[in-house]
């Protein structure tokens, strides 16, 4: 198995199991007890604190250990919206934020405050000007991320650590992604990370919170981690996660060198030999080990299967791989194609042989699902008029009804892809389009979410002229209409 | 090093060494992923919610896995309170629950809500009349633990749940003493426990929350766990913690049997071979591992300290021990004894040669702490007159003013006992009432908090009558006047 989603979760490092299992055999016991054991466990805990403190650049006792980065952003943005409420209840975060975050931002939202969003570019990354723009008096805290997890695309958090510093606004560090590849500069005045992300073992979180940040650990009170972290620590695991993090870190610059060539090759690669794919994020400003792209008249779920039944583990965004049905926030905030969506975030120690098997695979697990959905890129004649197989998709009970080539005179033609999930109504809108005349205008009727995403994406791929979309009205109709002119 | 501190945190289960090793290799990555390394993790995750509930006699989804017992309690406590906030908003737990479900009390009566105690007996029961009374058609959520953490003693947890049941009110069992030992019966609707204290790693809790049992998951939201643990979970940890809760249960009974003897011999022989201790806890109904007694005359950290030196681990409960310096409220709510107060608490496979060269080394320990502190077990005359030695607590700026005998006639002596920590203001009392006539009464001042306590339970030990406590008045004046009449 070749496990390419690191930013999922990455293999252990090695250094993570030898500390764990030195500090199992003394860190068991209660570090807050006066008798020895408690002071040995108590020694290692701040041994470990001490450690991490440093390779994060703070004070040992402005870091608290967590039991997930997930906690320790709902607590470091709980703790400062509730310290910081009486100068306002607006929270700004980008658009492009990690759940945990949106969720977050939810239920302050449904506690009465306000939670304000900073669009990201086409590459996913934010603007500074947007930055200062937003920052209001009554902000209470701007939250942005070091760089994105699925895209990769790095965010500019010196500068906008400037401009919240001058506005008198803390601004908490989402550095889950960066943090195993070097420190967070800047002056921000939260930063959060998971130890899962860089080979430290799962149950470990990370929240800084600089002196002179208002912070007021959420209810209820605990006297662990100064009441930022309730609840008896997992000792071996916070060991595991400072040693390791500090081995991560002694190989970061050579690796990070070595994995961004690898990641540049994919990312020349698979549009060279993947007809009608779309690689997302900066090309310049990112993570050097994730890359993620998009394959038009694919469905991600495929996409990941054949990769799997290849030998590789990767990841997607696509709506059809997500428990909700929606494509992923991120490429939403992003305005690019989500169908077909693969991420590829490479762990520490990938061969550039696993590389070059991967994208010798890629092209052929491709090819066989668009076989299988029979998108227009094997038409068999103009407009692509061969019925999608039925069989691969048996959750979906009406066929869509793509039209054959239409005749001059006609200026608008319908799609019906109601009850179709993506990537089914791109690719009848794709097997329609070049039937009809070039001025005449095509509506897809869909109603799966991921269809206002990529159906706006696609015309922008194709040099197609996206007109907008009409809610369906009527009794019982869900669903829009996506209106497309052809213009070429 | 004689580990006697089990109810803290026990000795790790070699089982759970083991299967945490397993799951290492095969549970790093997220279980939530569709590729081969997400569904093993998952395997193992839904493996380990099963043994589990199995062993808690619950059904997989109605456990969720936390990230500590005190998240598991403070989830339960929140969620079954958020749910049911229209039948009312008022919470009923006993006095004598762990600090965590105190904790969320507070946090609860800090929100608007009424948080009610039930008060234990003199050996930390609780009657199940005093629950029938106290459930009150607007409560929300009753909360017991199965056995007390601090003095062993079993809760009616069968037949509150029964009165909770009949009224309606959903009962919450924190178990996290006695789920190793054994099912906890009765029909409670949620269910808390903690994985370190029965051999498992740190970093695992238990939530069991029943089939029909109305229940909002706190917020912001998160697809883990039913949205009970948010944040990537610790595998390797749970896997550890089924296997370990499976191999503790199975030795369980054996084990508890054998544990028994051995506090029994110690809740026998202490009294015998220590003079001035008091036994505390409920004689029968208790855990099999606990024990705890209180040593008039002298202070908790010294004796926790003589302890550790000849090699033993214990805990306590006496203010001196406590970063707030107020006594354990459990033996506050019980009335009885802080001052020296040492906790033993048995791991499994304790030997009895251990328990005896504990009962060998104690009387020893005790002996000397008094000594320093130059207790009336010492005395060199009538009420005895030796001065405290002050080298012994150099945090103490004022002497405690002991008065020699006291001539006949006079009815009321003052003893300045303020700014002394425990035990001095109870040592003083001690000393200076075989000096007065009976009849008489010692006023004794302090404003160490442990002597609210310590004064009423020393009267109750040494049969005087106990008159009540004045606040002193008076500019910058803090602490209180306790009246003490001699009777005999």
């Amino acid at each position: 198995m070749t496990y390419f989603d690191a930013a999922s979760s990455a293999p252990p490092h090695p250094v993570a199991r030898e500390a764990f299992l030195a500090a199992w055999e003394e860190g068991w016991a209660d570090p807050a007890r006066l008798h020895r054991e408690g002071r040995r466990a108590r020694l290692l805990l701040d041994a470990a604190r001490e450690g991490t403190a440093e390779l994060l650049d703070c004070r040992p006792d402005e870091l608290a250990f967590t039991t997930s980065g997930t906690r320790a952003l709902h607590t470091g943005i709980a703790g400062t919206l509730a310290a910081r409420h009486r100068v306002g209840r607006r929270l700004l975060h980008s658009a492009v934020e990690h759940s945990a975050v949106l969720h977050a931002a939810e239920s302050h939202r449904g506690a009465g405050g306000t939670a304000v969003e900073v669009p990201p570019d086409r590459a996913g990354r934010t603007a500074v000007a947007d930055w200062s723009g937003a920052l209001t008096p009554d902000t209470a805290l701007a939250v942005l991320q070091s760089a994105n997890h699925e895209v990769g695309t790095e965010q500019p958090v010196e500068e906008v650590a400037e401009v919240c510093g001058a506005a008198g606004v803390p601004l908490l560090v989402d550095a889950a992604q960066s943090v195993p590849w070097g420190e967070v500069p800047g002056r921000w005045s939260l930063l959060t990370a998971s130890a899962h992300k860089w080979g430290g073992p799962g149950g470990v979180g990370l929240l800084v919170v600089r002196k002179g940040t208002r912070f007021a650990p959420p209810e209820p009170h605990d006297e662990r981690e100064s009441g930022r972290s309730p609840g008896f620590p997992s000792l071996p695991a916070v060991v595991a996660a400072a040693a390791s993090l500090r081995a991560v870190r002694a190989e970061a610059t050579a690796e990070a060198e070595r994995l961004r060539a690898l990641v540049r090759r994919i990312r020349t690669r698979v549009p060279e030999e993947v007809p009608d794919t779309w690689v997302v994020g900066h090309p310049e400003l990112r993570l050097p080990n994730v890359v993620t792209f998009s394959c038009l008249y694919a469905d991600g779920e495929a996409l990941l299967d054949g990769l799997d039944r290849e030998g590789f583990a990767v990841s997607s965004g696509s709506s059809c791989t997500s428990s909700t049905l929606t494509p992923s926030h991120v490429l939403r905030a992003m305005g690019v194609l989500s169908e077909g969506n693969v991420r590829v975030s490479l762990p520490r120690g990938t061969a550039e042989s696993d590389v070059e098997r991967f994208l010798a695979a890629l092209p052929r697990v491709v090819g066989a699902v668009r076989d299988r959905l029979a998108g227009p890129v094997v038409p068999d004649g103009p407009g692509g008029t061969a019925e999608p197989d039925d069989t691969a998709e048996p959750d979906c009970p009406a066929g869509g009804s793509a039209a054959g080539a239409t005749p001059a005179g006609v200026t608008e033609v319908e799609v019906d892809a109601l009850g179709r999930r993506c990537p089914i109504p791109v690719i009848e809108l794709a097997k329609v389009l070049p039937g009809v005349p070039v001025g005449a205008v095509v509506r897809v009727l869909a109603d799966d979410s991921a269809a206002r995403l990529d159906i706006p994406a696609w015309c922008e791929m194709r040099g197609q002229e996206y007109l907008g979309e009409e809610p369906l009205a009527g009794p019982g109709r869900g669903g829009s209409a996506y209106r497309v002119r052809r213009t070429g």
